[in-house]
């Protein structure tokens, strides 16, 4: 169950949209501030994935969805939130204005967390003048729905409790929290693609291959690899009985040979993005993006699915996260069931909280940082 | 059904292995050259851990096993094979050695194929005084006998006819050839590899994060992507419906943002080896290299079943070649049990090649380049 009671959203583009629908499948309210008069319509549209691909992993049905709501300025959607999610593009003049506006009006114990790919969150929090210590960096991974990866990092000025508090909020909605222990630009996540992005660009550009093939190149070697142990434990099992010393010894040498080009940085001109985009046409094979989109979908769900079964029934890696996600998404579904059914019983006298009986049971954990102890001003210099 | 009649393996390594372990899964006799003398135990090891793989993909009973032969010389291994493939350490002097004897003492028509990950045919084929047009590089991933994915490439003087047999080889035993367009080193797949692993050894090395937490962080989130589509689709939807232009638009300009690493190498001494690995011990909790070979193969098992479902049955990515890959082994592997049954009904007089029907039925295909037109020499210069 979420410990979160309401969640606000600032943003409704891929991303914001992707948490406002993992937080309305987990059954939490959300109000969304999002100046585009096309909002509502694409938020629409993510939802319809979401709730699809949620079908997918809970066949016995969804919990009951939470009440969604277009607010008209940021002031009143993070009104009464505890949990706030800002999600606007990656514009430093934009999210000052934004985190500063959200600082002003938002609950004392609410914590906000930015879904920034890569701007740190120091030079972030400078904007919140109340309460800058409860800001991190809740970088997601699109579709934000299904897949469970959070990167968390603090600021200078976050305090350890408001981290604490931030892991255990996306872990109830399913996630795996991972803490960046020290702040860098564009975290972990970003860098690796990064590094692998620039490298692909320089390959396309150059004709050694074209982007269906590049594509397939990963997904049918080392994308497999990787959707259940990452590259350091991929080389430990692959240096055999010897293990990750002799790995190293005889890959470590081969750093030195400068294959890769990424000392360079690819001219980013028309005619490169024609190239790319060309090419990605020609690879989708006449499917839309919907249809890719779909096709996507089902295939974490079912990867995510597969992987839940191995290790002896406990599951590995995603998929023992995604058998415990699916289990409490079933137990919360099941108390959308049963409360229909005292809500019938009990039809002679009319009470509107039974339908969130959920909620109303259980206190929302998010009050540690209510009462910081002290600003700890800037850690470093 | 393969058209491979008869393999020869030179090198017995993790790579070297897995390719006997394919070809022998696939029914087809396997010569093997190595001169460590560890080497039978070590294939023996391989040869189990894939057994066991194809057992899980194969409930109906496994096609009857090719046979595995050491051979005291590359000579006496290559002297009947049709395809020979070369799995020796990463030194060009060793690999000129060994094809120089490889050429020397295969049939005309043989095709060759390196596993080397990173040297350009090209400047290994010079070694070959015969038959240098016969030479690609077949570039597979660990472990070989799971991951389709085989990078073929050519060198100078190699004949488009072998690449085009090279393609059918790999494919007849069950893997996906991808053709790279220009020759560079280190090809495809190891450039991103390369680009993604010097990114990974700065994160750890500036204590940015563990390689446990580096490698949850690829496993839950763009890992999972990539198991079924590569890079540019996956932008291609992100990208929404806008599609690739607005997506190279949006993120384009950050290429010029210097944030990963990649133009340093850091420096690789004792204790960044010694940081990974005793990292690395850790991450294994307690897991022996053998479990978590076992747990893997499960797992790219488990994951490319998953995916041979999808796409309204008819599967998607791995998964597609997955399904026609399985139906492939059932059908040999029911050939093998009505062999069994002829065999048995005709028990009074035993004819020794009613064991292997399939192969006595086809004739190799593998001829396409017996008589090569004419050598083309050095194409550029």
């Amino acid at each position: 169950m979420s410990i979160i009671n309401k969640a606000a959203a600032i943003g409704g583009g891929v991303i914001g949209a992707g948490w406002v629908a993992r937080l309305l499948l987990n059954g939490i309210d959300v109000s969304i501030f999002d100046p585009d008069p096309e909002a509502t319509r694409k938020v629409g549209e993510v939802m319809k994935g979401a709730r699809r691909a949620y079908k997918q992993m809970l066949p016995g049905g969804l919990p009951k969805e939470g009440k969604l709501t277009f607010a008209k300025t940021i002031a009143e959607a993070v009104a009464d939130a505890d949990f706030i999610q800002e999600s606007v593009p990656e514009r430093l003049d934009l999210k000052h204005r934004v985190l500063a506006e959200i600082d002003a009006h938002a609950p004392a114990n609410a914590i906000v967390g930015s879904s920034t790919s890569g701007i740190k969150p120091t030079d972030m929090q400078v904007a919140m003048k109340k309460h800058p210590e409860r800001l991190v960096v809740g970088h997601p991974f699109n579709p934000v729905y299904l897949l469970p990866l959070v990167e968390i990092v603090g600021g200078e000025q976050t305090f350890p409790e408001a981290i604490e508090v931030a892991k255990e909020l996306y872990a109830s909605i399913g996630m795996k929290p991972v803490v960046v222990r020290k702040e860098i630009e564009a975290f972990v996540g970003d860098r690796l693609l990064e590094a692998a992005w620039r490298e692909a660009l320089w390959l396309v550009k150059d004709g050694i291959c074209t982007v269906e093939e590049l594509d397939d190149i990963m997904r049918y070697s080392f994308g497999l690899r990787w959707a259940q142990m990452g590259m350091f434990q991929v080389y430990r099992v692959a240096g055999g009985e010897a293990g990750m010393r002799h790995f190293m010894a005889q890959f470590g040498p081969c750093l030195k040979w400068a294959w890769t080009k990424l000392m360079d940085v690819p001219e980013f001109n028309d005619e490169l993005v024609d190239l790319i985009a060309t090419q990605s046409d020609e690879q989708a094979h006449g499917l839309s993006i919907r249809e890719l989109e779909k096709i996507r979908d089902d295939n974490l769900v079912a990867i995510m699915e597969a992987l839940s079964k191995q290790n002896k029934g406990k599951g590995w890696g995603a998929g023992a996260l995604h058998k415990d996600y699916t289990r409490q998404l079933a137990k919360l579904a099941a108390k959308k069931a049963s409360a229909k059914v005292t809500a019938k019983a009990e039809a002679a006298k009319p009470v509107k909280k039974a339908a969130k009986p959920a909620k109303a049971a259980k206190p929302a954990k998010a009050v540690k940082v209510e009462k910081p102890k002290k600003k700890s001003g800037k850690k470093k210099g």
